[in-house]
């Protein structure tokens, strides 16, 4: 018998069906808001990873090469491949482009509850925008997104890196110094980033400050630490207007400014933003995103960048966690010939229901009609058809409700104005 | 500047809304049949596809090794990772199993018009029917979802693997005379065939016959050649009952007995079929599949296994070919604030639309008017509204069709339904 590969995993029709129930939910909210869906292959180039991300990528991933001994990668995520398309192919579009997909992603992770090596992404980019408008619009599509698929509790996040580097800035430190804070602000590990600002020498009350704010969601706070500093000033009161966008524009009550967001890559830069949800626990982070500079990285004409990615799987838990009624899956009519002879009539009379929209099964296995029934039942199907010789003479048909057994006969020219009533 | 992989292809907005509709009216045909959808991994254990196929399958597929030394191979169709997940986790379900899938695959070919390393396929098992009306329905399924993807030319043509050979042992030949025979024949290479089958001291007199049949559409002259062998004659009467479904009940006509059809591939038994659009010249086959036994092989409890797998790019070619009329791409609103006073009250409406499942833009640019109404028609906007202080002052809006270019004021209560009776 052979297995399925470590770390993957197949989807049964039921998780199938949850899983095209949520795609169909974000894709019709991207659509919403001017969306347009887009694709990349499945693997590239491996140097279009490592130029990202670094060379320290390679173990994380899976690297190979083809016959032709180029060095290829199945993608780790999907934003380095969509702005390599855009470079390519989309550079003359209108600004501001908009762009969404869902794609898979591969990583090479120890497989754990919830986190696949292959796992899924929905993700979206907007390019050629930099207003808060934009930005607040893009964090209320995500949240949006999230509604709209049916979970309940939702957290939203928002920082801002240029606010948290004018800081660290401020106070003398070096980037190299930045580069060891960061990690441990990412990982909410306050006591040693307090720890570690004194070994760097920050005078004690700059360092309680800077914890202060990292920890606060009182935008007053941020702006009394930063006061001096005029650019950061402009990003701060930009910061203000996303929010009150998203409050009084966009109905989104449950956001709470976190600087504490750094997100660990070195590409994103000023507006950073994370979804929870809360049902999950210590793995409750659904989305990520936030302004990032890769156009100019990856050779194209600098531009503003903005996008983020929610972990489809991940959403999906989340749902079922929130105990969410996924819609479930029904056979509308399963037809029953009792006989062979009654097989040529009973075909032709499903076959014309399905082209009503009507999804309609049929017995294909001779088996009667108390078998066929129980198969029915298996199928969920709201109504059986049961086609015999004396009936039909009289160009009728029995019609059974599954759920109370009861029966009547229905002329078959009738049967789909019938059907339709129900 | 990074490039794209060799061999592979991205898809635009324009490319991926064909085919999301596509693939929306191929599920909606699998459903309607009662089959449901299921996922299996992109990868898969190199060894499922050197059972199913052979060692010579790892010169055309992605062959690699994880970190953990496993011998992997992203998959280069779908059919074996189907019977694998199967057998792993499906085997007690009721019967018939009816399944459906969309899939990326991969294989490693000369890159060439409408033949990527990277394609997709959508395709079907029905596992544990094996009567002429499973079959019956099961062609008809793959001829009425090419059907209502929109191709207009479908020819469909109908073999048997049991008849085939039969004959071929009625003539003396041996299973490796055989093996020589099959590529000739389903390249159509007759010629080949008639001085091989010489070669092979078969007389001139059943040579003959033998292409006689292999290119006749006539069901009545493989009876005659057939008449002795009691198993196949069953066979052909089954061939029969399919083509009477398929004609009497399915109303599919372009179809034709093709007893050439061979499909090159060791697994198939009994039925085979193919579905051509004429349109695509030599590389015309859409569609191909038939029985086939592969549950025992891979260790699973023998039962009837049946399917096919449609090329979606080539149905997307063929479409194309057809110059079928996909729906075009279009923005229902666009929103124009005509200063930022109005961001706020633009937003709003915007994003009341947008819950309204109308597919909203909104300016997030401040460009003003004129450079708005530009961008709005590069979205195919129907409708445009712009919102100015004095008209907000009387709780309205204007509403401009971007058709005709005609304006009206309108009440912001009314905008929604104002733009439902459009």
């Amino acid at each position: 018998m052979f297995k399925l590969p470590r770390g993957t995993t197949d989807f049964t029709p039921e998780e199938m069906e949850k899983r095209r129930y949520v795609e169909e939910k974000m894709a019709s909210t991207f659509k919403s808001f001017g969306y347009r869906e887009i694709q990349t292959p499945t693997f590239e180039t491996l140097e279009l990873f490592t130029a990202k991300s670094g060379d320290s990528i390679i173990d994380e991933i899976y690297a190979f090469s083809d016959k032709g001994g180029r060095a290829l990668a199945l993608r780790p995520e999907l934003t380095a491949p969509v702005i390599r398309f855009y470079i390519d192919k989309l550079q003359m579009e209108p600004k501001p482009l908009k762009l969404y997909y869902f794609g898979n992603c591969f990583r090479y992770d120890r497989p754990q509850k919830g986190r696949y090596r292959e796992f899924q992404q929905a993700g979206c980019e907007i390019i050629g925008a930099d207003t808060p408008e934009a930005y607040a619009e893009l964090i209320a599509m995500a949240y949006n997104i999230l509604k709209n698929v049916g979970l309940k509790n939702i957290k939203l996040n928002i920082g801002n890196l240029n606010i948290i580097d004018s800081m660290f800035t401020k106070i003398g430190l070096s980037k190299k110094d930045k580069k060891k804070l960061l990690p441990l602000i990412d990982k909410s590990q306050f006591e040693d980033v307090l720890s570690l600002l004194r070994d760097l020498d920050v005078p004690k009350d700059n360092a309680e400050k800077i914890i202060d704010v990292l920890q606060t969601s009182d935008i007053i706070k941020v702006k009394d630490f930063i006061k001096e500093d005029q650019s950061v000033k402009d990003e701060l009161s930009n910061m203000e207007e996303i929010v009150d966008l998203l409050k009084n524009s966009f109905n989104v009550k449950d956001y709470q400014i976190k600087m504490s967001i750094v997100r660990g890559l070195d590409y994103y830069k000023g507006l950073v933003f994370e979804l929870d949800a809360s049902v999950l626990g210590a793995e409750k982070q659904l989305c990520g995103g936030g302004a990032y500079d890769l156009v100019k990285l990856f050779g194209g004409t600098d531009v503003s960048t903005a996008g983020f990615a929610i972990g489809f799987d991940r959403a999906i838990l989340a749902l079922e966690a929130e105990k969410f009624a996924f819609p479930s899956f029904k056979t509308d009519v399963y037809v029953i010939p009792v006989n062979e002879e009654m097989l040529v009539k009973s075909t032709e009379i499903a076959q014309n229901l399905r082209k009503e929209g009507i999804l309609t099964d049929l017995d294909i296995l001779r088996r009667g009609v108390g078998k066929s029934l129980k198969y029915a039942n298996s199928k969920n199907a709201e109504k059986a058809i049961i086609i015999g010789p004396k009936d039909l003479e009289k160009d009728s048909v029995t019609l059974r409700d599954m759920k109370t057994g009861e029966q009547e006969l229905v002329k078959i020219a009738n049967i789909l104005s019938k059907l339709k009533n129900n």
